[in-house]
Formats: structure tokens, C-alpha cells, sequence
């Protein structure tokens, strides 16, 4: 059960990147939800490889298609399962990895567990899997904006060590993120990373680097104590993304070179009447539990492993070989991570909302027993 | 069911700092792996409060007491329930901040949750739950000991800005690391942060920094794709850690600087006979599946929120008030969660072990029917 | 984990029979419930070996202690731990037993499956476990009851051939049930009942019988389709107790001989505007959801299996030997499992109860974010 | 969460009866199992309505295809999606009901759960639901007979007072059930139950029954104590298919009219040297575990809701209206509940031989670490 998510607003994805299809079932999404195919292609559009020059040449389409669940535009409470045809089958193009390990990859792991392998463009751990987790998001980030107005926003924050300027948390909108095919909201830092990127690609490399993520009104009690701690499902979330090598959420690693009297954020009455805090590097969960301000959080990916160059590598049979790779790669999977991250983020907090709502539903007006 | 952890290896912790006891209850623990209590109590007497000048001064036993699973020396296969009752109830020492939410604590966060909040000594937010957590992990630890010969060893790795150079990975081991109180095996280094520590004391204040951790022997195919990668799960455990802010596998954040052509991992035939790797950026995980190298991680951890010094806040009738904190305070965390560390990772690979079991049995000899 | 049962109403049983203690974890039960230790004992004193001359002479007191999770008398959302302490340990009554299976026991399958067993007083198999399970069962049914004013009542419908007639299912209450040491309702048949058992009891031998449960004003909409059903959870919960042999809900296996124009529930309105049926074959649950009628089971309990007759068996050497009893022995278990089957469906309800929540509350008012 | 079973064999249905498709994805099938679309499609159309003329007339044809998850004949290890489109969608057929309560259908309580109902075809409370369930039970049962050459075999023993003599429980085959059209392996009584059938089809009228199931070659030891008992998961997975109203293990019913002394198994050797039992009125079960003989259990099923004569009820506006019905029915589901209880089986028992393998494994032979 390692391909599901979720304890009550739950998913499970399936499919390998060549063969039938890939998707995903929702199961436990609240009944009237109006949905629709396109909002959810709205979000896979942004995931899809070939956006740009700076991404895959691969051409997926990627059309996503509603099996079940949804009725009249409303989700029925049902499971709701959403399926994408896989088509631009190039199988030949892995033909030559058949039976070698490529550095890196889970190849070798696959092997070792399951003694089987779908060679076919990475089989499950292809980045395919990822077309389930967006759909789902679509979703769970549906019933986030309707019953909460909440708003996720993520950006890429770094590519290697170009870094971006903070943007202004409060504004900072999905169209300020893909005013560039970067993703990066600064204009001046977004052209700096795109040519880095354009020049690894050329030289047949590949560059990591970070993802930020903004989580907007959120009302304080959402998350769990202990081990299901906002932060600690964030984490898990974020680091079942392929390529993530880090998580940080508030002041991340930079917190732990400060002291307690800097880094403690201090309680005062708003005007308004609610409880904030002067600064926010606990980002917006403290013990686990949302406190109202702004969840924020950081993700590091590590350069793709795919790379146009020739490697050391062995084979299944156990003769060191040389890789020669060929065939299409992503010089950078940083613009087309924005959408997991977001993806992943609003996939943990409708479930922690539902987990919370499972509690305090009880303390609100529970349906009356009928005689 | 947010105070349980693990899929067939499954603890849940319980209790407040205050009051009765805190303890855990361990369920799917194979039967038969001898287990004693002073093996337990080893492990949760580095955890324990009161163990040097750079700790808290409060003076916890935390004598652990097995209450069922284990008869004879053995696990019997059933719920192993260890306790801890509370001793040192200074409950007095809290009631000052009785309605007053501690900046940086989880005081506000639980009363916006839960509508009440036991305020003696943080209650369920203390970092007195995590006793159950090291008494679970001891058991974990010694199954993992038993069947793999795995080890592991967590340290502190940086206080502050004072970082220790990496240790050798194959031979460190708990003696090296418990041979200064600051858990730093590297000599010099442990100096300059006791240093700092003590003096950061005196101030009243507090720091963080990180401690890292590195499980040997564990052998290829470990692990599970896409959700619960051990990487993944890995990273829940550690961000359920009270204070922790970042966490990092492999080659982590300083991976996402480099290059493909740098970071990847090339696949070599060892003399042995198996398939290794010449560098471990992947830190021992490829995929969510462990590829026989070692499992590097680290934990970023902020400092201490509790600090001997005045601080602005709001209270529980929305008033601004000014808190003054006294009592006992650890300035600094990281040597005490060095144990805390060890004992997530132990739980994380533990239950991956059965969960691969569960498949691998097949394959094996399963029981043969009578007749 | 089976150990444990529920999803967000989560409760772990530990403790063998002889030995430390015996007790419950409750994780998920929702803030500010009022509980006391006094209203868990009423519970467990109706399941308390020793209460009448026909159920067995063992005098267990079973003093239950709350370790944590109750604050001022409130629950806090945090974990409840349960304990009681075993005191009754004649380890030596069951020394003659240690390598010998007891017929219709579970010491050889224990012996299968784990390679050892705690051979005093059954360990783990023993009934004792269902403490734990009557103490969590109490904190559910207050929760029903705070929210709902639901109300769960069960009784002895039949020993071995001698049948209650149905009671009124709107008035029954645990005082009438209790009414009689055999907690039959209807006293005529009790007294038949109690003569039939102190026969049995004479003879050394056992009988098994019937106990229904109605569970009165549960809302419609509660439960959940496909494998959660409300009768499929029930079922489970009913089938895990010790010594239950069948389960049926509504018209159960008496419905199986009806045509659909027989059994079919026709819908009406009711004077005070609601949805009834004109009859309840259904048992208040259609698809797995309630319907707003009485909920109504019946679970059948085996013979006890421990009887004061030498019976032939074998040893764990493979030996055939004759087994000579000795010691005490409950001639029939029903009595003490009317509580029992209560609690489960207390449990059963309340995690439903739950689950519906987290739904509704988001149609509800979810809490409004901060800005 | 509820359209998912199992713990390490996961399966998750999903689908409404009429629109895009039904089907299943399967997580946790172990690598390297043979499977091919016609082993499933066996099962499914057994499953398949309009096989007989006692059946319903509805002619769906029910192709089985299997989206991902198996690669060159074998299974990968990672979700196996299977999916069956719907093809035969008289929607019309349904439109009168639209807002009209069915009496003894889900339709009244889908609505107070959800506000919202597919009221096509029964939507998510279909029969077809259970498409998935036997699809998926395929698989399990291929595990099962390839690991431990176990194998499951359903009957139809009961319609309505028309009961079939037990059969020989060593020797009974699929195809001695599948002889006769109401899979009842006694031939006179299956000419009885026919006849039955075929007069209430007239009538407009249902019958229900009961349906037996054997499950052979388990090996003692599989299964857990407490909640998670086989015969718990198996009752669970029973009272989970629609219509059923009971279920049995063992002796059952029946076995709580006896005394202990003769409801007892005893032990005894087999020649072969394997622990046995005279009688097996624990059906195979004891404490929730395994012990070698063969599993016996029975289903009780109601009476088909759908029958061709004209009820009284209410619809959606609250007015008391009268159904006139029309279309096909099935007057008596009892032949194709039969794959529908072995599918069932097969889930629970293949979940249970891995839950089993998780532990065991670790006494067998772990992987050795590398170095």
C-alpha cells in the first residue's frame, strides 16, 4: 500500500510510464465539490513535460479523463478515479538500459526488491507516477479554496546558486510564478536561471536546486501533536517526490544558526481581534498544529540524473559497462516541480482539514437522531 | 491516531508531562527477540534530563517498567506496553503560565485545537512523550541487530556555527559519540560547543544546530516507491522530532548545488561480488529503496523556545502581557536528541524490514499446508 | 497492529492475563469530553469475573487507573491510557497446562504462529484482554450519548434452546437487563436460563447461546459504503470477541427464508416530518449507512471451551495425552459478554460518528482563517 | 477511505454503475505472480449478470483490462489497475426513481449521508461495484494457490428453506458448483432450488439464501490475535458484500445450541505427524489463527430489494408515492454471490499470508547486508 496518501482525503496512483495508463483514485473526497476535467487539466498542463525550451522535448499530452465519482459536476463522495492513457510510447528509446543499471536511478533498487523491472522509460518510478498526485491535487486544493479560501503557492526559489529574493508572501499568485518558464516570480533572477539552464543543457548536464512553497489562510488548529505533526506529513509528502533531497519548513536550517531570543516568534493582539505573531519562523505550525500565520516551507531537489554524457555504470549480469545515453532528458526538473509541490501540499492539508473537522464536528451541531 | 507511528512495526506513545505516566505501547513486534528492561533503560538514559551541566537541571529517572509482551527474556508476538511513571511534578513551576501562551511553544496552537490544554509542563507537547518513542526504538533497534547486524549511530554534527568535520561512516560507534556530553566524536570540536553552550547558558538563552545519523548493514531492496519511500518516511519520523526544522538524506541541501555529472552515483562491481557505488550522494537510497550503501541523514534542530528571559506575549483573555520565564531550562537540545534520532530511524527501518518481509516470504519458504 | 481497531476513535488493548497489567490506549477521542474513572468501572464491574454464582468463582477486582489523556475531569485530545493491574495470579492453576493444547483453545495456533506463548491463564487469548476494550467502550458511549443521546443496549436473547421473547426495542435499559444475574429481560426465561446453567455448571460442563444489542437514535447518514459499511465493521468488531461463532444484523438468517415483497422495509413519513420504515428487517442500515431506525444485532457465543471433564489431546512434544482440568471455569460466557458486545458497538458507532464528521463539518462552518 | 480493503494486499474500488467505468487497483501484490487477463476474466464471468435464465436478463459483457501493474505475464510489485467500462447504461430505465426512495435500496441513505446520489443504475451501490472485488480476488487467489496450493470453493447450500446436504469438504470443485445453474453441487436439490427460483421469477418476487465456502491447504499459524482476527476480516469482508445478512464460522449458529464438552476439538497425531482435530466445529480457526484444518464459513443473503410488483414509499420532496417498477431483476443473487464469497476469501487470507510473511520472514532468511 506504499502508492497511497492520505488518511481520510486518501489517494492512490498507479501506472508505469509506458503501457496502458496512469492515475489515480480519490477516495473519501466530500460529496458536492463541483469539479471539472479542465480544472484538473489546468494543473497537469502546468506539470506536463515539452511546456518549454528549457524543459523535455518529450510531447505528452497528458488528457486527463473522469472514470468515476463525479456526477453533474459534483463529486458524489465516492471514490473518484481519473486516468490518463499513456501515448507517446518511445519503449525502443530505453531498449539499450534494458538490463543496465543507470547511476542514480532506481534501476538497481527496483531490482533488488522486486527482482522484476519495467524497462520500459523508468517503469513506476518514472516522473509519470506524478500525473496522479496533480490530478489529486486539484482536487484537494478545490475543497481547500472553497471552504477555507486558502491558497497555495509554490516557486522555484534557486536553481544551483542563483537564489531569488523572498517575494511578498501576501501576493504572490500563480500568475506572477508562470510569468516565466522558469517559475521564478523575479524577472532579472528568472533570466539568470533560464540561461544557466539553457548552457547545462547544451553541455548534455543537469542542475537541482529549491522549490518554496506558500500556504495562505489556513486558520489556526489544523495538524495533529505528535507524530502526525503538520509539518512532519508536509515533509513525508515532499520528500516522496522524486529527485527531493531536503525539507525545511519556517526558518529551516537557517533557524538552527540562530538563538532562542531571535528566533522565538513573539504573540500580540491584532486589530482585527485575533492572536499573530511579530515573526513567523515557525512557519505557521508550531507543535504540529497550524497557528494562522503563513505555512511556509522548502524543498531541494538534486540535478536530474539523467545525463547526456557517458557513464560508469554495471549491468544486471554483473559486468561493469559504459552508459551511452541518448534519447530526450529535463536539464532542470525545477519548473515542472512547482506543481507537485503544490500538489502535495494541498493533498496534506484537505486530509489534516478533514482529520480536524472529524474532531471538532462534534462541538458544532451534530444531525439530530430523528425521534 | 496522530500518537502512532509504523505500518506493521507500530508504536503509540502516550501522556502528559504531568500526571500519571508516559509510555508506549509497541504492537507487531516479531516474537522471540530477547529484550530485557536495562536494555531499554540504556537508551532511555541518554534521553534522560539532568545528564550534564550543558542539560537541564531537572532530575528525571525515567525508570521504564515492561507491563506485557515480553515473558521469559522474549517478545511473545503481542503488544508490548512500557511505562514510565512521572516523579519530578513541579507543577507549581507552571502555573504562571497557566494562560499565558509561551512564545514559540505549542500553548496556542493546542487551546486553538483541542479547546482545553494541560498546562502543566506542556502537557502532550512536552518533550517527555518522546520517552516512548527511545523505548520502542531500543526494541526496534535490537530486532534490526539481530536479523541484519544494522547499526546505527546519530551525533551531533554542528551547534550553531560550529561544525565538526564528517567522522569515518564505517567504524563510528555510540562510545566515540558518548565520549564528551555534547555527543560530538570529534574532540576539539565537542570543546568549542560546550563553550558555546555554556556560555549561551549563562545568558539564558538557547541555540540549535544539527545532528546526523547513519545506518550501516542494511542490505539492498529495503524500502518501498512512491509515498512511503524510506526516505520519506524517514523524513516524517525525524520532523515529528519536537524543534526539529530540516532534514536532509544524502548528499541533501549541498546536493542541489551541484551538477548531474557530479552528483551521480556510478555503479561499480566490488571484489565481493556486489554491486556498489564508488560515491553515496543518494545516501544509501535510490528511489525510496535502500541500495545497500549507507543511510546518511540530518536533522536540523532550532534552539530551544524556552529561555531564561523576559518576553512579550498575549494570554488566553487576549491581553498582551509580558512573560517571565523561571525554573529550569536545557539550553541547548542537541545532545539529548542524539538518542531521539537513533530511535526514529530504528522505527523507520524496522518496520520497512517486515513490510518487505511480508513479500519477500513468498518467495521463500513459505508454510507448507498438512496435507 | 491487531491490537488495534478503529480509524480515527483508535484504541490498542494490551496486557496477557497474568503478568503486569492488562489496558487500553484510546488515540482520537475528541477535547472536553467529561469521563471519570467511576463511570469506566460501572462498565467493567457488569464484565468483572466473581459477580454471580453462575458465572466463574475467580474474584478479580480489576481496579481501573487513568494514566493520561483526563485533565480536570475532561478528556484532552491526546491519548487516554487505561490501566489494570492483574492481582488474581494463580500462575500455578495453569502449570499443568504449559505443554499441553487445550481443545477448542488458542494455545496450539499460538504456539504456530508465534514459536511461544505465554501459557499462564491463555497470556494474550485470555478473556482478561476485553478489559481494555470495555474501558475504551465507555468513553465512546459517552460521546454518543453527549452528541447523539444515543443509547446501547444488549442482553442474553437465548442459552443453549431456551429463547427471550423480543423485548420493547424503544424502552429496554440496562437496569431492566441487569434486572437478573443471567441479564435476560424477560424473567421467566431468565430463571429457566440461570437453572439450565447451574446444571451445566454441576456437570462441569459449558453452554453457549445468543446476545442481541439495539442501538437507539443514531441518525441517518452514519456509516459508509462498500467495505466500512456500518454492518461490516459491526460484524468484525462482534466476531473478535472471544468465543463468537456467528453475527446478524436486522432480520438476519431469519430474513434469508423471506421473499423480497416479505422483507422490503416500505418508507413512510411520520407525523413529526421525518423518513421512517413501516418495518426494520434492515436493521437502521441500508448500503452500510444507518437510516435512522434502531440499529439491531445478534452475535452467537460457542460453549466455553474450558470445561471440568479429562478430554484426550496432545503436547507440544506430539505426544496424545489426557487432559485433567482443575481450577475454575465460567460454565456460561454470556452474561459477562453482554458488556462486551456494547462496548465494540459503542466503538464501532463512535469512530463512525467520527468519520461522518469530517465530511459534514466542512458543509458545516469550518473555521474562518485569520485574514 | 472506505472503497479500500486489506492491510498489505490493498485493493481500492472504485466506480458507479452506469457512466465511465468500474474497477479496482491492487497495491501490495508481491512481485513475479503469473497473472493474465483470462485468469481474471474467468472469474468475472462468473460474476457477470445474464448467465441463466434465473439470472437477470441485463447482458453486460464485462471485459476485464489491466491498465498497469503487470508487465510480460508477471506482476511488477506496484499497483495493478484493472478496469471494466460500462457498457450496457439504460440510464432511462432508471429515471423514474430518480427521486423516489427504492425501499430496502442505499437511495434513502446515500442522501442523508451525501445530499447527492448517482441515481443511474444504483450507482456506487451497484452490484457492479463488486466487479472490482472479484477481479482483485483473482489475483489473491493465484497467490494463494501458487505459494501454499490453497484453494477456496463457494456453493450455494440454501434458498430459501430448500438446503442442500454438506458436500464432501476434501474433494468439492469448482466445477461440481459450477454443474448447475444455481451453483448448488447437490443435483436433486439444485433441481428443487431451480424450480424455486424460476416460480418466484414469475411473481415479480426475490429469495435469498445461503452460500457456503471452504477454504483448503492453509497452513497453521496464519492469521493475528484480538481485532484482527481471520474469522473477524473474514466477517468484516462477508457482511461487506451486498444483501448479506449473517455470517457463520465453523459450527456457527448451530454450534451455540451444544455443550462444550461436545463442541470441543480435540487433538490428536496424524500418521503424517502433523496436530489435527477430530471434529472441526472451530472451522479451522482458533483464537483468530489458523490451525491447519480446513476454514469453513456461510453467508447469509436477503432477498433481492428489486422485485417486479408495486411498493409504497416516499420520494425525494418528502411525499408518500408508490414505486411501479419495471426492467429486469435478479429474482434470487445466490449464484453469482458465489465468486463474490471466494473473491472475498481470497483477499482476506492473501492479506493474512503476508501479515504473517512480515514476521516470519525474519526467523527465515533476511537479506544479508553487503560488507
Amino acid at each position: 500500500m506504499s502508492s497511497s496518501f492520505g488518511t481520510l482525503f486518501r489517494i492512490t496512483t498507479f501506472g508505469e510510464s509506458h503501457g496502458g495508463a496512469v492515475g489515480v483514485v480519490v477516495d473519501g473526497c466530500p460529496s458536492r465539490v463541483p469539479i471539472t476535467a479542465e480544472e484538473i487539466q489546468h494543473d497537469l498542463d502546468r506539470r506536463r513535460p515539452g511546456q518549454s525550451r528549457i524543459t523535455t522535448a518529450r510531447a505528452e499530452e497528458d488528457r486527463c479523463e473522469i472514470l468515476s465519482g463525479v456526477f453533474e459536476g459534483l463529486t458524489l463522495g465516492t471514490p473518484i478515479a481519473l486516468l490518463v492513457h499513456n501515448k507517446d510510447a518511445r519503449a525502443s528509446d530505453y531498449e539499450p538500459f534494458k538490463d543496465v543499471y543507470r547511476p542514480s536511478h532506481a534501476d538497481y533498487t527496483y531490482d533488488a526488491k522486486f527482482h522484476i523491472r519495467n524497462w520500459r522509460g523508468g517503469g513506476r518510478a518514472s516522473a509519470r507516477e506524478t500525473i496522479g498526485r496533480v490530478a489529486a491535487g486539484a482536487i484537494a486544493r478545490k475543497v481547500l479554496r472553497l471552504t477555507l479560501g486558502a491558497e497555495i503557492v509554490s516557486w522555484v526559489s534557486r536553481v544551483q546558486d542563483i537564489e531569488a529574493p523572498p517575494p511578498e508572501f501576501d501576493k504572490l499568485t500563480e500568475s506572477d510564478v508562470d510569468a516565466n518558464i522558469v517559475r521564478c516570480p523575479d524577472g532579472p533572477t528568472a533570466e539568470r536561471m533560464i540561461e544557466r539552464i539553457s548552457e547545462v543543457k547544451k553541455q548534455g548536464d543537469s542542475v537541482g536546486g529549491t522549490v518554496d512553497c506558500i500556504i495562505r489562510d489556513i486558520p489556526g488548529g489544523i495538524g495533529e501533536p505528535i507524530f502526525d505533526k503538520l509539518e512532519a506529513d508536509l515533509a513525508k509528502a515532499m520528500m516522496s517526490l522524486p529527485a527531493s533531497k531536503s525539507f525545511e519548513v519556517g526558518s529551516g536550517l537557517s533557524g538552527t544558526y540562530m538563538r532562542g531570543s531571535e528566533h522565538n516568534d513573539l504573540f500580540y493582539m491584532a486589530d482585527e481581534g485575533y492572536v499573530g505573531t511579530r515573526t513567523n519562523r515557525s512557519g505557521g505550525i508550531q507543535g504540529g498544529i497550524s497557528n494562522g500565520e503563513h505555512i511556509f516551507l522548502r524543498v531541494g531537489f538534486k540535478p536530474v540524473a539523467t545525463i547526456l554524457r557517458p557513464q560508469k555504470t554495471v549491468n544486471k549480469k554483473g559486468e561493469e559497462v559504459e552508459l551511452m545515453p541518448r534519447g530526450r532528458h529535463d536539464p532542470c526538473v525545477l519548473p515542472r516541480a512547482v506543481p507537485l509541490v503544490e500538489a502535495m501540499a494541498a493533498l496534506v492539508l484537505c486530509d489534516h482539514l478533514m482529520r480536524h473537522g472529524a474532531v471538532e464536528f462534534l462541538s458544532l451541531s451534530p444531525p439530530a437522531p430523528k425521534r
